[in-house]
């Protein structure tokens, strides 16, 4: 067990070692927007999806609607600038919302975020793995084993460390950047010396019939699915090497440009060569090979783009584990999110991420682009909470130039809840579920808080009634038979002065009664000897009574009643079926339902 | 869990009501000769599942061969008489070969009819199944889990208590030999009154082209399997009426006749029927249908046939965990085997019953007549055995008239040791495994013998070196803060008057060491604290090494060292993970490496 875990995740770092794991700004930008520059691959499918229910003349509406999506993207990156100056430690729409909205617009937050990380890993290695079958048909039966074998590798990855995550992740990132360059270039080359017939697609502005408000307001918010991923740098401050505010924004406008670019080129291919949403294979898949033929270069943007997809995951694995901390931290989840594991990740929160997303995966049996718009407004919730938290502080602290910063961030918010609104009204039956989990998520929230604070209160010395003074000892010692262990048992008793030692025999024959009665005097005359029968063959229940008894005395006169349980330890795991569990039954009754204390005295058998 | 375990196997009783539990002849008959008289269902039609391959005209050989049965029946019935009468307190095969032949002999009976058994009940429910789905072939895709229910239910009526499944199973059996014998009568009635053509068969005699010596054999091994379930009665002698032996003798000389009279009906109106083996509907199923149509009777036929197919599962309930007893009384078996439950069954021969046939009946998917041959050589290995044990009996002990008895075991002996060999020739394909697990479960046997005497020696009062002399106590605390936590354990520890307290504090980080040391000094300047910075997070590594150290000192002037763990219990069983299990990871780490007392002090949360 430990040398395989030695192996995939490598030695354990020192505390002191974190310092070297911080992240310099090509690095951070590969791991922290591969999410966003990922979605680019079904972005602006997920437009076309839409159009293709009133025709394929309706296909040139979605230049229009690019163009909005970009206005939203600009006014997004502004304000989530601000948020990295502003919130320079990181915690991203959970802190923001709760330190200037309250604490339960921070839980609504950061509960749609943090299952939003689980479904930016399910949907994004099932859109990896799609794009690999849409290459090799041969292996779409397949397609849940895969998803699952990327998502393990994505854990065990980031399990090793961010650094060296983000040193293997950097260069199938750019390479798909590179790519895409490739093949917009290409293809608007292709376009501009006319060698695509222009006639493959109906031109901007002609009559639809059919269309509405509705469904364009439909596809722009599918549209904006494409920008989910542009919050993980403000969660992911920490992350960066100092000063990390600076680099975190320089970062983030970079992935902004990048985004914009790629997202306008693939949409603007799509729609001049007039390509359909197909169910088998993807937009990005048909633009490259109506570009290049089943060339190499065809092969290399379908290897990238499913790369990035499945590296998109990554993004998720490095936002998750730093809201967990926070949320830990706050006392809204176990404290075990709080806990860095060897390689100074927290590893459970990456665990518990690579889990749940195995769980969507088969789940859904890989087809999770039924939860693409769940997972966009699980994004628009915060991206609204989050402008509007940014706009109360600019109101209430008024820095200097604070009209100009709220402007953005009003702007940032209101198109975010338009956004939000328009998934909830355009996508009803596929977001529903959002109105179950998120109070869900935030009443088991608050559940785990009411107890982490019962148990502080309970523990705390100033609150809580002073230890009971312990007037003197009682030891009981349930024997089987008159053996070395028993021996051992006594004698340890007996050194540690107990007032009282009551051995308890349980017989389940009459017989045996007085027989064992007359052994034990000869052994141990000196040690009182309780004999209980039980009719019923059973141990437990006899014992329990009878320390029962012993306790309520005991208690009267301020006396700790001890249990004393022998435990065979066999030499080899396997003799352990050989030798009732008796005793481990009794120890668990013991601790769980009396108020006496269990001593447990191993016995290491030698043979 | 404690209110459906009593709804399904009633209210516990005790020892004392063990003699209301016993048997008359009756119900002994039914429920330990349903595995014998069921094998009428299967028995001719594996005679003529061999001959078909040579051809219809072939089948008249089963009627020399059903006479050869019956002489093998008579032989076997009157030896395992002798059985019950020298060994009085049951114990069977396992008891007589083990006397009389030694150790090796006897794991070697006891080991075969310990896996027979399982098979017993894995064919005999599949079998019943069979026949169900033979009547309704629409149920016929859920074959496995109508199996396991079935294996389910009679392993809840058997904990329930043997009289009370006696009462409820005697019923059936009866109805079977019932329906058996007014289908015989009715066959040989419409034969004598020439109803069925004469020309359905060949006449006995025919010369059949290709038959042969080995064939013949093989049919006849083929046809023994009828046979098993006889020795059940010597199993469980324990479990009649007094005077047993006298009851139990009676009750086998019964089973004997109604076997006799079954299984040579179903011979011959198969034979004047013409019948052939199919494989979706049995032989007993074809003769009723010919004899009755689609009556009334055809499906009171089949209906008996399934429960009683069924309920032979029965006597390898009522004789497995009698069986496993003995082995487990002579420590070859898990202690575990001669626990009586709480309705005074032996309930975890039972339940291992139950839970092996299902693995079975699962791992073949239901179709276990591929297991029959194999379960009929586990009851002639033993069959053999137990003869030859009571020749060496009679030669040794030289009672009254025991050349007669001689000669009857001597001849029992000789048939069973042939259809033994006959099996392995003829069926080696399909018996083979028990060259194979025989000595493998015969070595796990003597492991386990090997390490109770190991024990047992460690134990013993009188072999191993006194105890220990215990000097003085030295008592281990770790604490992961100051709380009432802590307060109670130490309020504890000083109570039992200990000459050393030491306290282990574990930082991750070096300022929070003088920090605590501070803050200790206030709380508890009596109590020693040392800290241990853990630079890799750990708290069990460092605490471990601290333990090895002080128990080597403690060791030298023979002082006890004792670990205090503080074990939270919160109110709700789910709030537990909301603690760090880290006191059970080091209880179990102390228990099993070290050498050193663990005391839990439990502590009980309020809210």
């Amino acid at each position: 067990m430990y040398s395989i875990k030695r192996l995939l995740i490598g030695r354990p770092l020192k505390s002191t070692a974190l310092g070297e794991q911080k992240l310099n700004k090509t690095k951070a930008l590969a791991i922290l927007s591969s999410d966003a520059l990922s979605s680019v691959a079904y972005g602006p499918e997920q437009i076309l999806i839409v159009l293709v229910a009133v025709g394929v003349t309706a296909f040139w509406y979605s230049v229009p609607i690019a163009i909005g999506v970009l206005v939203l993207l600009t006014a997004l990156i502004l304000s989530y600038r601000q948020i990295i100056y502003a919130y320079p430690h990181g915690g991203g729409a959970y802190v923001v919302s709760k330190e200037n909205l309250g604490v339960w617009p921070g839980l609504i937050s950061g509960g749609s975020l943090l299952v939003d990380y689980v479904l930016t890993v399910a949907v994004s290695v099932s859109a990896g793995t799609d794009a690999i079958t849409s290459a090799f048909p041969s292996l779409h039966e397949h397609t849940v084993l895969i998803a699952i074998a990327f998502v393990l590798f994505t854990t065990v990855l980031n399990l090793r460390g961010v650094t060296e995550s983000a040193s293997i992740l950097a260069y199938p990132v750019y390479l798909f950047v590179l790519a895409l360059f490739i093949l917009i270039g290409v293809g608007i080359y292709d376009i501009a010396t006319g060698a695509v017939p222009p006639d493959l697609h109906a031109s901007i502005g002609t009559p639809v019939a059919g269309i509405s408000l509705f469904l364009l307001l439909k596809a722009f918010a599918s549209g904006s699915s494409a920008l989910t991923g542009v919050e993980a740098i403000s969660n992911a401050i920490l992350n960066f090497k100092s000063p990390a505010p600076a680099n975190a924004s320089r970062t983030l406008l970079m992935m902004g440009a990048l985004l914009a670019v790629l997202f306008s080129g693939i949409v603007f291919l799509a729609y001049y060569y007039g390509i359909s949403p197909r169910t088998e294979v993807t937009v990005v898949s048909q633009i490259a090979e109506q570009t290049f033929g089943r060339h190499f270069m065809y092969f290399f943007i379908q290897g990238t783009t499913a790369l990035i997809l499945i590296l998109a995951a990554n993004t998720g694995y490095s936002a998750f584990p730093l809201l967990a901390v926070n949320l830990a931290n706050d006392k809204f989840i176990p404290r075990i999110f709080t806990v860095r594991g060897d390689r100074l990740g927290y590893s459970n929160g990456i665990i518990t991420l690579g889990f749940l997303s195995i769980v969507l995966i088969v789940a859904f049996q890989g087809n999770t682009e039924h939860l693409i718009p769940l997972y966009a407004v699980g994004v628009f919730i915060p991206f609204t909470m989050s402008q509007t938290g940014m706009m109360v502080k600019w109101i209430r602290q008024k820095p200097k130039g604070w009209i100009f910063k709220l402007v953005v961030n009003s702007i940032g918010a209101l198109i975010s809840f338009t956004v939000t609104i328009m998934f909830f009204i355009t996508k009803f039956e596929q977001v529903w579920s959002v109105i179950v989990f998120l109070p869900t998520i935030i009443y088991v929230f608050h559940r785990i808080k009411k107890h982490y604070e019962a148990v502080g209160k309970q523990l705390r010395l100033t609150t809580c009634e002073p230890a009971m003074p312990i007037e003197g000892n009682v030891f009981i010692l349930p024997v089987a038979g008159i053996t070395h262990v028993v021996e051992t048992s006594i004698n340890y008793a007996q050194s540690l002065s107990a007032q009282q030692i009551i051995a308890v025999y349980i017989p389940f024959e009459r017989e045996d009664e007085t027989a064992f009665e007359e052994k034990w005097n000869k052994f141990h005359p000196d040690v009182r000897l309780v004999t209980l029968h039980s009719p019923y063959r059973t141990i437990i229940q006899p014992l329990m009574k009878f320390i029962d008894t012993v306790e309520r005395k005991a208690n009267e006169s301020n006396y700790q009643v001890t249990v004393i349980i022998p435990q065979f330890i066999p030499k080899k795991g396997w003799h352990n079926i050989l030798h009732n569990q008796t005793s481990l039954m009794i120890r668990a009754r013991l601790l769980y339902r009396k108020n006496v204390i269990v001593t447990t005295v191993p016995y290491h058998l030698k043979k």
